[in-house]
């Protein structure tokens, strides 16, 4: 493939998930970048995004770092699951932050794709460092593809 | 403490943080027990849960885990915040499940805890292995307690 | 196969890894205990073992876990590698400390494997959390089993 | 402090750490660069370091990038340990290869650091992602710095 028919197909894939992707629309998740093997994507935290202690619930920060991960992991074309992930958080989110989710492969045999989705709030402030490990199934995106 | 009173205590702390914890809410998250270090929670999988393939997104199981971790690692009474947390799928989920959370705390340090969540779906099947590292700030939940 | 057949097998496997595994054989690694999907192995921590602060070194208390995390996932007689590891050091390790690792799959797919292993010392303190996601490939330990 | 006085603090730091650290002398550990919050170290494997398969054992390319974390997370001075570990392994090791771990500081609050240590060889491809929390503690190295 060249690099244009890779972005295509990148591009594509993730237009077609986006489609089912019920709990990324909740998240009101915008997709600003695709990339083969990179997604970017931004999201404003809302009061109903909280948890017990008023700040945000983690699982809102780790769904829009999976959700990125996801993207990014399966614009080779290739139907890819996640494997493990692992989640730190150097900082606290609040109601009102706007966070960006950067995703990039780190490395990748042929089974396996290892990736980085570093997440920051609006001051820059690096707010989340997720870790996914995903595994590439034999089966395409689109037949034809 | 008697073991009546750290069992007082810990519901008090879950009681106050479920008030505020509009993501759980959300999730429709029950808690169906809490125990000294120790949390049971359960929720039903919704249609508006999942991701780009049609199955639940990872941030749903994520969320409800951890939601049962942070109820757990409270109960003894200080204020306690997630360090880093990791989670595998070894089942998939599917909307219509009804999944429920066990967290029980593994080892504790004077600073630290660590805690394993295990989500099983309405068939007993494993479909997430959480696992989280907590930190145990000096600030109590309660200043009388 | 019977259960007797899985425990020979389970056996055989262990056997034929430990000829070649040196750095088990520097570390005093003894397998004390193989069975289908778990081993326990025990070792004891030297003064060339340690770290930087006079304690054991990481490194050593992982490696002893990951032998015992690589011949519990093998136990099925199909070669395993591998994919992940985490772990956290819930108490310190000293020189002279004798350590029993416990590896159990906790679930498991077709492809992967999810194991736990815990490591204790000689008071029964747990001084290590191991998780180890494993890869099953498709190539069999021995051509006759 | 001024660059140049945190530059000597973490030189002499990773200089005492290194009076102790056996384990690191049992490698062929070598440190070539220290920098604040920085370390990189190069090692090459023997033929005694491998696991049953025999290929590098997990347990070797751990302990070089625990080793590189722990020189860079203590480089501000105060003592600090270690939390959590997790590592993945992109690409095989093989007795002969030299490899080099770089580690760096992705982010920090008062009481924790997130590391990240790329391991790879002497082709340069990454053999080994492993991330690091730490946490440090409120005693100085150095009493007087």
């Amino acid at each position: 493939m060249t690099a244009t028919d890779e972005q295509a197909l990148a591009e594509r894939v993730v237009a077609a998930m986006l489609v089912h992707d019920e709990l990324s629309r909740w998240l009101g998740l915008e997709v600003t970048r695709i990339a083969p093997r990179h997604a970017t994507c931004r999201m404003a935290v809302r009061a109903d995004m909280v948890n017990g202690f008023g700040v945000s619930h983690g699982g809102i920060v780790f769904s829009l770092a999976d959700s990125a991960f996801a993207f990014a992991c399966n614009t080779h074309g290739r139907v890819t699951v996640s494997v493990e992930n692992s989640i730190t958080y150097p900082a606290a989110v609040h109601p009102g932050d706007v966070l960006t989710a950067v995703a990039d492969e780190e490395a990748a045999s042929n089974k396996l794709g290892y990736y980085k989705v570093d997440v920051r709030n609006q001051h820059g402030v690096l707010v989340a460092l997720f870790r996914g490990t995903a595994y590439k199934t034999s089966r395409p995106h689109f037949p034809d593809a």
